[in-house]
């Protein structure tokens, strides 16, 4: 006899059939309901066991978290919230949960606890729901790429470039750590590390997704990045997953297109696919919410948010409009911003990203055109010479999800602008050939992913959309 | 007007229309017949310029690599090789190449040049063809493993943790290279790294994969590993990606049965999807084969080779009918093995793991129940006590492709085990906890993805199969 999953049986109709199926009692009621959750749903499969034709030590190691082998009967449920429910014929008990120490009791855990405890606290509802639809938001990713004639491609971790500008960098060595070999001038001799010379984490697969896209016409990567920053915030990790498309003869306005119909698109594969899981995180932060004072809570509940995102345009503003509006500002003109805007060539900071879009506009907004100096030397210089082709899609309660631009494909621009910054050629030789040999029109950009995730679960902290986290000062398990 | 891409043009019947395209020449012929690929295919479209009607330092231009945006009319094709051509009405150079200094001209080069090019080498047929079907098999992976009710998870790049046991690994660190920390004993301090301990580059996502497995049910992985091992072969990368699925209350035959599965999906998606490509590389690995003695070549042409496996049943063979068949071989009698088989509980190498897929099965093989004491910890200790539900996948021409195995869920045995091993428990807490806490059998498996990508390609380097290759001494571009 085959084994099936709770969501198979949940699924079915009721039948005399004799089934089969394995997974952990949530709960354990009236020594007669199981509760049964193996994982493939949210919900749990509800199995009766007459107690009277059990023995009773076998009943009382039917505690939560404990591993179950059942058979019995699918009938129609007698009781409320399920259609089907399992009258139980025989019971084993592949695994034990001691109750007196098991830590993952049927009650309310807060997340700092959850956090400390990660490698069980997808046995929640809280915590499957959101995995689940982070696997539902990965898959929908690399299926609107390769249905819009994308090609996937894996660009390093290691590099032994420090050039590419993003930020802070993990060095990666096999040399002995109290005593490195030194050269002739006392220096580490990082050429007798394993790479010949010192190397280091990536911050971003651009530069070499741009070599792909100017012979694959379209590529994608979608992996891990890292950033030595010792930033403890609950936007921020030292290990996090990005998305990064690479288009060859896109514009600035292209990668617009493609970065609002991309998100629109991942947000309604999970609102097709992953309804129970969105109900459920949906009244778990309307609940969370309430605990809130009014003006501390969303706007719009969690599906609410997500169907306006799939559903509406977003607001494209250039950096000098959203300078004007943010100087005429009530939060300004009362000097409620930390950082006042007085003039054009402010960088933006997180609070006027969000009074941009959840105050001002309410709907996602897409900046762009920002003022050179305060973006990266690969993006393309406007005719004024004062801004570049940069974009960043903001989301509410998110702020920046997207950040990307058009390319600087004219080699003398971009070799100045690296002199400017002391960026040596000899490391990026390779990229600047792109400018030599069929240079073109080129654009992309990069998502956050764990961002993405915590938008469409509604979860508040970084930490709570990846398995095990790394921050600073923490890389358990 | 939109422009389309040469897939798209070439998947089109002639028309009057005017239509736009942009991509890079391939070769220019005659002054009169352009060859412009955009990646989105294999195939160029021909672009035929009535010479007498441009200026002529403009045809001078075209040069293998430019990038070109033309427009034309999308007309039948006089010549033979192609359904439509387009005629030019309207050419614009985006981006010179120097054909005195471009690297990638129209002529056959050697994968060692093409590797110092690995930012251009993509421009060619054979990358292009290989990198298109990697992708496609990423997407494989993807499909099939959703359509199968598995999530994806992302396990952590960094680990605190340096038990996985499955090779040398990489430390990453922030403190400085020349004069570290040092504690109160003369140590570096790693208390003041960013971790505040000691970090590696995993080795395998397995371990926490089974923290998902036994709460979500189906999981996998698919992300970078590495290795920090001085190995300068064909078939060892310092960064690799692997697939690793963990199953909860699935034994090893369930773990054969999704190995095949899976492996015949995936090369079966290929099949359909990338028939260009593979004809390509088909022809291309058939004439550099008629270079070899008779006995190195193939016996199967590669679409023939991936056919077979979509089409065959893997043979399984436990590890002790393995050593019966190796012990009593021609080989192992005439003394050609350089390691010959005397006995049981002798780690098997490459050639006796091809002596047997490629010469005794002829078909791919899954060896099982492997002595205990050359393999990992984790490994299920079958009922003799000598040897664990382990499996390897051995492919033609590759050897081993995936390794797994049913893994430990007995509490005591797996402590045992590691005592013996010196693996502390303070180190792997969460990973005793799932033995504790609702334990139950799980198996699972790895693919090392790049020799998957070699064995669909025919390309005998795994340098070929990776974008930018991380071995022993190299971490350019």
């Amino acid at each position: 006899m085959n084994t099936s999953t709770v969501a198979e049986l949940l699924s079915q109709d009721a039948s005399s059939q004799i089934i089969e199926v394995k997974g952990w009692v949530r709960t354990f009621r009236a020594n007669r309901f199981i509760a049964l959750n193996d994982g493939s749903t949210l919900n749990n499969i509800q199995c009766v066991v007459d107690f009277e034709n059990f023995d009773e030590t076998l009943l009382k190691r039917i505690t939560t978290g404990a591993a179950l082998h059942i058979k019995g009967e699918l009938v129609e449920s007698q009781g409320k919230g399920q259609k089907v429910e399992i009258v139980v014929s025989s019971l084993e008990v592949l695994g034990d949960s001691d109750p007196e120490t098991y830590p993952i009791q049927p009650k309310k855990h807060s997340f700092e606890f959850l956090r400390e405890n990660a490698h069980l606290r997808t046995r929640t509802n809280t915590f499957s729901a959101v995995m689940r639809i982070k696997s539902a938001l990965s898959f929908a990713i690399h299926k609107y790429f390769t249905e819009n004639g994308f090609y996937n491609m894996h660009t390093p971790m290691i590099t032994g470039s420090d050039a590419e500008g993003a930020g802070e960098m993990f060095r990666i060595t096999t040399l002995d750590a109290k005593n490195p070999p030194l050269d002739e001038n006392g220096e580490v001799n990082f050429k007798e590390d394993f790479f010949g010379k010192e190397a280091n984490l990536t911050v971003s697969g651009q530069l070499e997704a741009e070599t792909y896209a100017m012979s694959l016409g379209k590529v994608y990567t979608f992996g891990p990045t890292f950033r030595a920053e010792n930033s403890n915030t609950s936007r921020h990790l030292a290990e996090f997953w990005m998305v990064e498309p690479e288009v060859a003869f896109m514009d600035l306005a292209g990668n617009m297109d493609l970065a609002e119909d991309f998100m629109k698109s991942v947000i309604a594969y999970v609102l097709e696919h992953n309804k129970e899981d969105l109900n459920f995180l949906d009244q778990r932060l309307f609940d969370e919410e309430k605990t809130k004072p009014q003006t501390e809570r969303s706007p719009m509940r969690l599906i609410e948010k997500l169907k306006f995102i799939a559903d509406n345009n977003f607001k494209r503003v250039s950096y000098t409009e959203a300078i004007d509006i943010l100087r005429n500002s009530k939060p300004n003109k009362k000097k409620k911003f930390k950082y006042l805007i007085n003039e054009w060539g402010a960088d933006l900071q997180s609070e006027h990203e969000r009074f941009l879009v959840e105050k001002h506009f309410k709907c996602p907004v897409i900046l762009f055109d920002y003022p050179a100096n305060i973006k990266a030397f690969y993006m393309r210089l406007n005719d004024d010479e004062k801004t570049v082709r940069a974009m960043d899609v903001l989301f509410p309660g998110i702020g920046e999800i997207v950040g990307g631009s058009q390319r600087e494909e004219r080699l003398d621009v971009l070799k100045n602008k690296m002199a400017e910054l002391d960026i040596p050629e000899e490391e990026l030789w390779w990229y600047l050939d792109l400018r030599k040999y069929g240079t073109a029109v080129h654009s992309g950009f990069g998502l956050g992913f764990e961002r993405l995730v915590m938008f469409a679960t509604g979860m508040s902290n970084i930490r709570d959309v990846i398995p095990y986290p790394r921050t600073p000062q923490n890389a358990e398990f």
